[in-house]
């Protein structure tokens, strides 16, 4: 029987229904719902074998005629009120083209499809936890391990209940040993597919990402007694640098972008200049050299304007990666896959991170497909796709998987 | 005996000691330590009448040779962790002014010095509680009653509690009847006296005051995926705001003050561009005409942003007050006053609000002194004034009561 693209979407509603309630989707990682909807998964799935690794990642296999392995991936876990497609998608077209390669044979190359566990880390705020384990890059375990829900639960004893060992969860990494390659479809999660009237497209790699809490320090102040021309005002430096970094991306280019996704103002009362400012800065882009200019330009814009306004400002990293280039191979595949079921392909860079780039820091060729998303929401019960091309996504995820395995093997 | 300033120095200690901890004042109103301090201040004043009002104003009279009577005001209460000097050294200089009265024998008008209660508002975010009661403009009294201290007890049992009926409150009003004049000195609380190095001025007033809550709406959109040119960005325009409103201050002049105390960002997470900025913004002017037109130009100006920044503006009023002129005549006695003792005058307006506000609102001739404040500082265990300048401050007061007596007799 041919590829079904048309059952990929009656899946995913399936899972809806299973999982999800009127808020959205609830399969938030390391709960009975998630557990659910991985049951069901399960129950696609029994033509393959079935394994789950120390990081409590699923593998699906279909044994091929060589032990060298291409990968499909995705994850079942959503945010809380998530989306009805974000990482789901993955796994069910990954799930058809398993399907459509169980009947034809045996594959010339293992192929094997991975859930990741805790791709969106909602309920412990540490994202990419079962593909960071196989890529060999979790940090530190035991920071890992102390951190806790908004109910307290620690990490540790959630992800116990579910099989895994915090000390152990590493031991995942010889899932990889013999990957040959790695593919992931996802929805884009941006409008750039959409605002471009394509259905599909092929990503470049990842935003290296930098973040960073910036502080500003003046003065508290009585409102009603200082004059202003008396003032240390810490919201003005904030405020100078969230509008200056919309030019710093600017004149960066080749898809930069910036974001102040916070001001904390303290004493944060109607009646006082406020004396401290605590400032997110969030800065993305495809090329190191860049971001790391975007970067020196936001410290060198911050210092000119706590000279302006007679207040103190300070930098803390909150975290980094660098940019992750996708297999330029593997891309030109997927370009071919995508013109061939759409017409036009376009190459894009992904803002938000992925397992695959996980995946591909461990050293294993790796590319993405983006199918577009309406209006661009992600995490949240609006995020949507047409069906139309949610089938295309399928069919071209399908012959990527063709064109990597005949290259492959 | 003539009057003795440096002893008002010395009970300001004295009081520091018994009421304040390693981190200042704590004279909160309605508390234990409050009633310690009101207890203190009775026993200085044995020589005169004592009475309390239905809103736990204490009254201290001296009867001269008329009913009408000349006030002299202050508040012993404290926020937390507060000054030395706000509010009680108000009191205790008039403390000493009436030794010197009383002494002297009869004077021609009475004479009384009232102690309101919670001046600050500390507990229940309601200021001003003794003094509007007896000025008649004291708020719903419905809404009081249900207002919550952090601890969840009700306004309306916390003043029981020191014997006040809140349906009664304002029948405290009759203290007023007789009321020919009303004066008050204060620290200053901010930074004009000290930056033209005098130690005392002439208040004309306090400032109308404008607060408005601004509420910015733009879409939240992911860090990672969201193209520069697709933001509708909610802290663009509060950034905008918070820095134009410097210049519209300046343009309005005249000791204009405009200041956005804080910027509540949500989702406020760093992955994300903010969809919803809360500012509040306060601006303050003592003409009336001219605080109207710094409001209007703040809001054309945020439509402007809105505009620009592809996201909604809405405003909402917190609070406001007209700007209260203090008496002309009895302006003129403060300088004259002032010029006595120190030799030079400053007139200036009051950022704050005090109780001398609803006072004069209540159409009794007012006017304040102000003594310069270190820093500028208040509300801080670091506010201070220099001892030399405290006993210029109550000569001042003394100088000035005997000039009112003397014009109003």
């Amino acid at each position: 029987m041919p590829l079904q693209p048309a059952r990929t979407v009656e899946e995913l509603r399936e899972l809806r229904e299973l999982t999800g309630n009127e808020n959205g989707a609830q399969r938030i990682a390391w709960t009975e719902t998630w557990e659910r909807a991985r049951r069901w998964l399960r129950g696609k799935l029994d033509f393959a074998e079935h394994e789950v690794d120390e990081a409590a990642n699923e593998w699906f296999t279909l044994r091929g005629e060589s032990d060298r392995a291409l990968l499909i991936g995705g994850h079942i876990d959503s945010v809380p009120n998530g989306g009805w497609l974000d990482g789901c998608l993955n796994l069910l077209a990954g799930v058809e083209v398993l399907r459509r390669l169980h009947e034809e044979g045996t594959p010339p190359l293992t192929v094997r499809l991975v859930n990741w566990a805790d791709e969106e880390g909602a309920r412990f705020g540490r994202s990419l936890f079962g593909s960071s384990a196989a890529a060999g890059s979790m940090a530190d375990q035991d920071e890992l391990r102390d951190r806790t829900d908004a109910e307290g639960l620690r990490l540790e004893d959630a992800v116990r209940a579910y099989g895994v060992d915090l000390d152990r969860a590493t031991d995942a990494r010889r899932q990889l040993e013999n990957a040959a390659a790695y593919l992931e479809l996802h929805i884009e999660q941006g409008p750039v597919l959409e605002s471009l009237d394509l259905p599909l497209g092929v990503v470049l790699g990842t935003f290296g990402v930098e973040r960073h809490l910036i502080t500003w320090t003046g003065q508290a102040a009585h409102a009603g007694s200082t004059p202003m021309n008396r003032r240390r005002d810490a919201l003005a430096g904030a405020a100078k640098l969230a509008l200056d970094i919309r030019r710093i991306a600017a004149e960066t280019g080749d898809g930069a972008v910036c974001t102040s996704g916070a001001v904390v103002c303290r004493p944060g009362i109607v009646t006082s200049v406020v004396e401290t400012a605590e400032q997110l800065l969030d800065q993305r882009h495809l090329d190191a050299r860049k971001l790391a200019s975007m970067l020196d330009e936001a410290k060198r814009a911050s210092e000119g304007f706590a000279g302006e306004e007679n207040v103190e400002v300070a930098w803390s990293k909150i975290w980094s990666i660098e940019p992750i280039l996708f297999d330029e191979r593997l891309i030109e595949l997927a370009d071919e896959a995508v013109t061939e079921v759409a017409g036009t392909s376009h190459r894009l860079p992904s803002g938000p991170l992925h397992d695959a780039a996980e995946v591909s820091r461990a050293g294993i060729p790796t590319v993405m497909l983006f199918v577009q998303s309406l209006r661009g929401l992600s995490h949240t019960k609006l995020e949507d796709t047409r069906p139309e091309h949610l089938e295309l996504s399928v069919q071209a995820l399908d012959r990527l998987t063709t064109k990597a395995l005949d290259t492959l093997s």
